[in-house]
């Protein structure tokens, strides 16, 4: 069987589900794998489903074995979480779901697996003992984002577009997803992640989830966090410091940037390499505050991390059809105190950092001195950089700032190369 | 104080939480809480405010103490369901709460308490210990109808209209609600009703919810039910049969109408007296059909009910704007066998039954002679009625059936007395 459970040896928090799931068939079994899936009707992925795909098969959604079938879907988008065999629960609270047309639907007729074919024709893995059941695509993104407001980002591009099926079942993959961009290194899986707590002698892991360039605030609250973590008691706490991968919406740095920027952090030692392992996290991003934020600690949990770091207005954006935010800012960190199945994890709801104007640097907020504090939001560091403007002092280390500041002149160089017919998107 | 737990000797189910809720302050104090009361700021309840004070007072909702707080809002849009302090969860799939609008939210200013004035002007109660929070209207629709489509009847009467502002807190009300509309003594609480079942002596209380006439295929299943008790060997199973008489939509039947065809049915001996108690739920409906299914089940289980009937789209509606069911009418049944909090409520879907027109009565489908049934949606009995035409031999008692008849000629006569330049609503 190629749908291991690896046992869990190590002294950190057990999996969801109590065991780590791994969906990658051994490599002596690959090629009959791959022959008997030839035979079967396939399904074609696009490069968001491969995402997904990835995210599965290395267990990250531990306990679920593969795309939800209906029963999984449901108790996801009604309950965000999962209720297992044994009465336990576990959180789930975005739908893991792979959606297909009618044309799909009507090739696979009434077979009981199907095979899955990457988006560059590949084969990449079989889904077995599949269930197809109606996408009723407004009730999943009014029952996931709490709107059916336009512009949302993964809704108008994943979710519209898609068929009006979703197809759950086991998922089996062939090889582990790779992506030769330059970063597969940093892609380490929740078992690969473990091992290196374990080699480290981590005694807490602390996630802290990102999907910007890392500047001194946040800096200052994950040093502030080891210090908490050895006031408690803990000899030698970890940093996962853990950059989402996937999706994310087109004005959001790239990965590859980021990953260069968040280098730069560390070399500049902003934060302690000693203390500080850097993945990326491979899930696609939903911008769904709230509920997504649940997927992000929980996904945390099997790759060992005990101690997760909540900001304002998690996983939130603002709606690109109004001026104002999508989620209200202290949602995200109340909702995540009181979900169900992330009762073993703690969560650390951090105090806002903004820039002192006094102390020249970044420090938690003193609510009796407001004005001496300068609140810099994403938006307005993008607008410095690409004006080739300086943010001030220590909002962010010089080579971190140097990166973005370059990915913001390569962007304009871009634009202006462009033959002015061309609309820019 | 007035916020009592009573006390539960019954070998019936516990109620949520482990013990019945009662907010009616005692007779002797209720003078002196009405003077406290009248020196407070004041909020002016609707009709259905109402309707869910009396909910709230009575104990359908334990452990719900008042309308809801942030957190407990959170929760029943997130999780339907809510964390108690001992770690346990109860269902709790509405979000029960108190629209206030910016006016109002001025004048209660600073205060920690609000005096609850009736509809009619008189004093109701008092919330204490008040938290007033954004009530972020699609928000609320999106995640508790799972769409914000036009038309749905609760939104449009009772969210849209209302405030920008929810207050939460503990209730304490000065008398119990009544109606005086001549069907008080329906109204039982889940105190009387418990007492009711223990003076019977039953060993299974088996509900069934609805809001429309009773015809031959619910008592078909309401006997069927009591027949599969006794063979599990309960000696004496009680029916509940719980019409909601709280606010429905428009084209209902009304509820003096259904209580009078209800009562035809136990005098025509359709359902039997001696084992049937037929009493007035007093919820407001809010058509949220899987969503609204879980608080339908779980206000009973504080009644005492330890068996829940589920059938077809339990409260669903068509969309008024299309021509198609809001819901998948098998997700009712589906998300209620995995709704948390709902572990010891013995959950009995049901067959789906239908006229068959060789046996000329109702009986359960038989999928092998399926050209033998005829289903005759609520619909079509309205139009049967309404034209003054009979439905076929068997499938309402006549008594029942005349009852309809002369709403719908009411109804008719009605229109055809107004001057024709009056719209009919």
């Amino acid at each position: 069987m190629s749908s291991r459970v690896l046992s869990v040896k190590s002294s950190l928090i057990e999996p969801d589900g109590g065991s780590l799931i791994n969906l990658v068939v051994p490599d002596s079994e690959r090629f009959s794998r791959e022959r008997e899936a030839s035979e079967l009707p396939h399904v074609k992925l696009t490069q968001i489903d491969l995402e997904w795909v990835h995210v599965i098969s290395e267990g990250w959604a531990s306990p679920l074995k593969g795309f939800m079938r209906e029963d999984e879907y449901l108790q996801s988008l009604h309950f965000n979480s999962m209720r297992l065999k044994d009465g336990s629960v576990v959180n789930m609270s975005l739908p893991i779901v792979l959606a297909i047309d009618d044309e799909q639907k009507a090739k696979i007729g009434g077979s009981s697996d199907v095979g899955l074919i990457g988006p560059s024709g590949d084969p990449v893995g079989v889904l077995k003992g599949i269930q197809i059941y109606k996408h009723n695509k407004e009730e999943r993104i009014a029952r996931t984002w709490g709107t059916t407001a336009p512009g949302l980002p993964y809704v108008e591009e994943v979710i519209t577009p898609a068929g009006n099926w979703l197809i759950g079942g086991d998922l089996e993959v062939f090889k582990p997803i790779k992506y030769n961009d330059g970063l597969d290194h940093y892609r380490l899986s929740p078992q690969q992640l473990r091992k290196e707590f374990d080699k480290r002698q981590a005694d807490a892991v602390f996630a802290f989830q990102l999907r910007n360039p890392v500047h001194n605030g946040h800096a200052l609250l994950m040093n502030d966090t080891r210090r908490r973590l050895l006031e408690m008691g803990y000899k030698n706490p970890i940093l996962l410091l853990h950059p989402l991968g996937g999706y994310t919406k087109a004005d959001d740095v790239p990965l590859d940037v980021r990953m260069e920027q968040h280098s730069k952090v560390l070399e500049d030692d902003v934060l302690d390499p000693e203390t500080t392992v850097v993945a990326i996290f491979p899930s696609p991003m939903h911008y769904a505050g709230p509920t997504e934020v649940q997927w992000h600690a929980k996904a945390r949990i099997n790759a060992g991390a005990n101690f997760y770091i909540v900001g304002r207005d998690p996983a939130g954006m603002s709606l690109p059809t109004e001026k104002r935010d999508l989620y209200d800012p202290d949602h995200g960190k109340l909702v995540l105190s009181m979900t169900p199945g992330l009762e073993k994890l703690n969560i650390l709801p951090f105090r806002v950092a903004a820039y002192d104007q006094k102390e020249k640097k970044m420090a938690f907020f003193d609510p009796s001195r407001p004005q001496d504090f300068l609140f810099i939001s994403g938006t307005k560091m993008r607008t410095y950089a690409r004006n080739g403007e300086n943010p001030p002092d220590g909002f962010m280390c010089p080579g971190g700032w140097r990166v973005l500041v370059q990915y913001y002149e390569s962007l304009q160089a871009e634009e202006t190369s462009k033959p002015p017919s061309v609309v820019s998107v």
